[in-house]
């Protein structure tokens, strides 16, 4: 399917090896688990959400003009291999690119075996709170993120 | 806090029958089920919160004082059969009685075919939002659950 | 950001007049919310899900040679509007295209009051149970979906 | 069945110091949060369940007879403080009583801070697959709890 160019298959060494992710991880739980038997699929967005929320709230909530805040506009996950309980996930996430208004997201997804599950790629908004429209990001918010942005290609 | 003495298995027709209980209804999800192939023990305590939640929100919150609001203190799932996807649960919820800060929920829990799959007990407090300490009643909120009180036993 | 060419915003009445869109409605639970006070994003994934399984049960399931099985391969959500807890959701699922060993998904999800909320597109890839490899749909397969493929564009 | 006396408010360093105690724990995600700012209450029974099927899992599945299984009969959560995101949770589990077929679980969940957070109690049975009738707990399973075996009172 024609889509976004999407990066090579990260590999754990070189992500561990990279400063500009931001890493965390989640504890697989069974109510993960659905009838197939393995973790859900539906529940990959929640650990992409982890990831996501945990950079947002490090790195650029503080750097967020009073009264913006992001929303969520698309996110995409391509799923690379299955998780089973028990176990763990461990999230590499990412800053790929910006926008005026927008910045996106890279993440990948590995087991507790270090083998790669799945990638996503999102993008967030910046919102006014009051207008409840697009916000340019802040000089600040640039400046930070350029300090780790992770080009692909 | 002791348990009250829990109702004989409830029946579906004499609960239809029943004026004084509030009834709502959840879509079971395939995320829902888990490894072990039907839906998951956890979810149950999510359908008691989608009973307790809307008959709070239809016949209690209007009574409220303002500044103050509902705590859960417990909640106790017996488990009668199995739930399976795709279907649906049917939720039963009344007031088997009051205390001075709390008010207890009785749930009965009914798959699509009409069989009871759960019943659960739970006990809320309301609270000052200021002190963040029960709140008695007000007279109101007592009028209005004595009007659909159902006690047990 | 560039990406696969999406479907013009559907449209509800457009849908519901189209007999090749395949419908299910989720229940909102208190539970899908977040502490940003709405329908949590991830929440979305679950939704598509129960669409693309709706219709996989339904549709494709008799199909399929024994033995085989749809994996996703990937999910793209678009988000349009936000959720409120309580209400219903309208999911719209169809399918646009179909590969060698690959099946499609399009879906619109609309709140209660009609309401676009999201856009998603999927691919599953149709599984060899015993190799593990991409299986080609059965000719069988390929005919029940012709008959009721929604082209985009 | 009539609830087991309640243990008093455990302490978690009483917790960390009985090795009879079987610790788990799960990291809380931005999901878990509802829109009344904290960890949801219906997430608690996802912790408890961690707990319980992290016990099953290493010392009493290793002793079933073959083709018998245990099944929740009952769960009761008592809930001592809000968990907030982001944080953990340890989840201590315990075995405070068994019956002829039952396994009884006591459990304590405390926040990252070391606060107790929820107290639970839990019943299981063990069934014949056969027969799918409650099945006497086996010499192997008595001589494997006994061993951990954590009355209360």
């Amino acid at each position: 399917m024609p889509d976004a160019p999407r990066p090579v298959a990260p590999d754990l060494a070189a992500c561990e090896a990279d400063p500009r992710i931001v890493w965390n991880e989640d504890v697989l739980r069974f109510s993960d688990t659905d009838q197939n038997g393995h973790v859900n699929n539906a529940t990959f967005a929640v650990f992409c959400e982890s990831g996501r929320v945990n950079l947002l709230h490090h790195r650029l909530k503080p750097t967020r003009p009073a009264g913006s805040y992001f929303v969520l506009a698309r996110v995409a996950i391509d799923f690379k291999a299955e998780l089973h309980y028990p176990g763990r996930v461990r999230i590499a996430t990412w800053i790929p690119r910006i926008g005026r208004t927008s910045v996106a997201f890279g993440q990948a997804l590995f087991g507790a075996d270090g083998r790669l599950v799945a990638t996503s790629e999102a993008v967030t908004v910046s919102m006014d709170g009051a207008t409840r429209r697009p916000l340019p990001l802040s000089a600040e918010t640039r400046a930070v993120i350029e300090a780790v942005m992770r080009p692909e290609g």
